[in-house]
């Protein structure tokens, strides 16, 4: 065993930075500080650090978990004031000063809550279990499954109706999450696989995409709201604003109009912050952020501050700044200069300001929605500059190359790499499992 | 829906091939008919063929699980006289011909068994949990996390000698599997990895793999079994030949000589057969394969064939035909030319007659044993060859080009892409897990 000074957890000489939460925030704030006389520790309960704006393309096949996703230690591998700890918080003392974990207790000078979001169903926490949100790699490969199995299962089908219910998928909301789902799920299963089954014709699949508010992209101006729309409508989407999900069971979706049958939904519709809240007793707001001072910092409590997600904050167009990559960034890099002032005896900078870089979805091959500051961008060129922002963003020379091979594949041979059914688990309530994994037989 | 005479399962105006399991040898039955007359369906419970010598590569995480399955509808979507179901065998029933699956009944007039072989614990089955193997997709995504969970807890553990046991890792059986996971299981642990962990030298884990006979691949000659051997010891590897487990619980490994504190075990020893055998009644070996004719068929039932793993074949040399995928892949083109002949109305082919074409197997960077007929390869010449061959088979362009990049960014920066632990599940009995998947924190 190989124990330095600066990772003897409960004998640090230089002030330390604990972390918890390795998503955009947190990885931010972690590398910003690489060159301050801190010691950092980085406490996930992944051993990765997930690229989320892509999510939906493992879930629809295109991409591999791998591709979107690196290790932290890798990316950390070379700040060595960094220690990393793939751990479970279970509580913070925040009298004492001290992160507790199974099984190591550690003690910090300032704290880092970037916890992130998950899905939020509104109070209907029942409806988890029908309608997967799209947070984590493994929600994403557990909706690839339920797709990729809605299709198999239809293949062997006697039954009609039943085969146009698998074939039915709802997404509920119409942001970019949303957007995309709904998207890329057309593609699949109107271009993608229907040479390839020879019993249903996948080309009758219905995709409906439910927005409550008036329109979907609501954060967009309304011309490439509208022409998302005409797009998604192209690729054979029926969209339907201003209708609100009432219910959701095994058997589909309720709307004050209607019941859809559909063998799968998915949830693109809100999200709630992480408890990190709960466990400093701070402060928030209802969907469980913690209501942070101008300089992101918890109030009365100084040396904790929170970032992404985890944190509410007000723009300056009175507007709360949005839980987006690039704020969560900004976030993480501006608490990392909060500490480095306090740390190295310099004047505190201004109070958070936050600058909106822009807004992009997309919809499918050759569409997409690009807003930056006066410029709006739609269809090809759209497309093509949505791509390489996400490729640029990626980590690490390989995922960039790997998604871009996997992207150019995809574009020239419509085919998609990652149509693997695996990954059952305790949490994959999948009411259309028809193929259990525990019988005898197996391929060679 | 759209239903085709061909696929309508109960009219079928052509001979009726029904193939189960879509590993090498009942793919290549089915390739091998594309152009005769006959409607074939394959069924697997998988949605994909997996090419199994490269599972060790997706257990060290140098591969991702997408980079060597391909979905069984993609590479027969062009074959127009094939149909995929993705579905579980429930029972075939030899007098009437039929095979049953949940929903479908598949008649048959042909049926060719390719349902491959499983771990076998010879008698100790309880030894499952603790000691997993490596046959699907799953089970090497179990063992990485396994692996890779273990340096995790190692870096969190208070406890040297806990350390330790977590940093030792068993791998028992010699021939190629062992012999590639003890190579790549070392230089993850000594090579790939310690420059990342700050508490733990990972440079002190322990690799020790367990032979029961002799010398480790003992399917090869003498000098490169003792090359590899010699190459495994310059990874750190301890090999131990001649050394017969006895017991394996919680706590680690037991041999006659005495007691291994491992905090991971892998199962490379033996197989089974699938229980395809019992399915029809035909009279099996005791590793319950079916003993088949010279034509692959089952004694008494022409009308029924077992390939690969399946079948239990005399070569021409008195020797047992080996449990490997070229050896599958002729006898499922065998059995293809065999319908064929009956089909057709042309002359049954000569009896089946096994060609080995060689033994390959790789002990880590620039280390492999190639044996062909006459020649002897070993080293960075071995290892070229190895890699060369094993992209040849790999099937699509892209599966070839994202491996080929992979191997050579692993070359060239002893990085390894696919370093995520995900995938828990109901069979994955992760004793050493601390970090439960249902705890709140979670990155952003």
């Amino acid at each position: 065993m190989r124990l330095s000074p600066r990772t003897s957890v409960n004998t640090a000489a230089r002030p330390r930075v604990v972390i918890i939460g390795a998503g955009f925030g947190g990885l931010e704030a972690a590398r910003a500080l690489r060159s301050v006389p801190v010691d950092i520790t980085v406490i996930d309960r992944h051993n990765y650090h997930c690229f989320q704006p892509l999510l939906y393309q493992v879930a629809t096949a295109t991409l591999a978990p791998s591709d979107i996703a690196w290790p932290i230690r890798g990316i950390l591998r070379r700040q060595s004031n960094a220690t990393v700890f793939m751990a479970d918080v279970t509580e913070v003392d925040v009298e004492q000063r001290v992160v507790h974990t199974d099984p190591l207790a550690i003690p910090y000078d300032y704290l880092v809550l970037a916890t992130g979001a998950t899905h939020s169903y509104f109070g209907h926490d029942d409806w988890a279990g029908m309608a997967p949100g799209l947070k984590q790699i493994e929600d994403a490969t557990r909706i690839r499954r339920r797709i990729l199995i809605a299709f198999e299962k239809a293949e062997l089908s006697p039954d009609p109706a039943e085969r146009q219910r698998l074939l039915t998928f709802v997404i509920v909301g119409g942001g970019p999450t949303g957007v995309e789902m709904a998207g890329a799920v057309a593609e699949v299963a109107r271009q993608t696989l229907p040479p390839e089954f020879r019993n249903v014709d996948l080309r009758q699949s219905r995709v409906i995409l439910l927005e409550a508010g008036p329109r979907i992209l609501a954060t967009f101006p309304d011309d490439l709201s509208a022409y998302a729309q005409r797009a998604l409508e192209r690729l054979g989407v029926e969209v339907r604003t201003s209708t609100a999900v009432t219910a959701i069971d095994e058997r589909g979706v309720g709307t004050a109009a209607e019941h859809i049958d559909a063998g799968t939904v998915i949830w693109g519709a809100g999200v709630v912050a992480s408890p990190a809240g709960q466990w400093v007793g701070a402060e928030r707001d209802k969907a469980g952020r913690i209501k942070v001072g101008p300089d992101l910092a918890v109030p009365g409590r100084p040396e904790i501050f929170a970032v992404g997600d985890t944190a509410a904050v007000i723009g300056k167009n009175g507007h709360p700044v949005p839980g987006i990559a690039p704020a969560a960034k900004q976030m993480g890099r501006y608490v990392a200069d909060v500490i480095t002032a306090r740390v190295t005896g310099r004047a505190a900078p201004a109070p958070f300001h936050y600058r909106h870089q822009g807004d992009l979805a997309t919809i499918g091959r050759k569409a997409a929605v690009v807003k930056l500051k006066r410029i709006h961008l739609r269809g090809f060129i759209g497309w093509i500059f949505w791509g390489l922002a996400h490729i640029y963003f990626l980590i690490g020379i390989r995922n960039r190359f790997v998604v871009a091979l996997n992207w150019l594949w995809n574009y020239f041979t419509f085919q998609r790499g990652a149509r693997l059914i695996t990954e059952t688990g305790p949490t994959v309530q999948v009411s259309t499992d028809a193929v259990p994994p525990s019988a005898p037989q197996r391929g060679r």
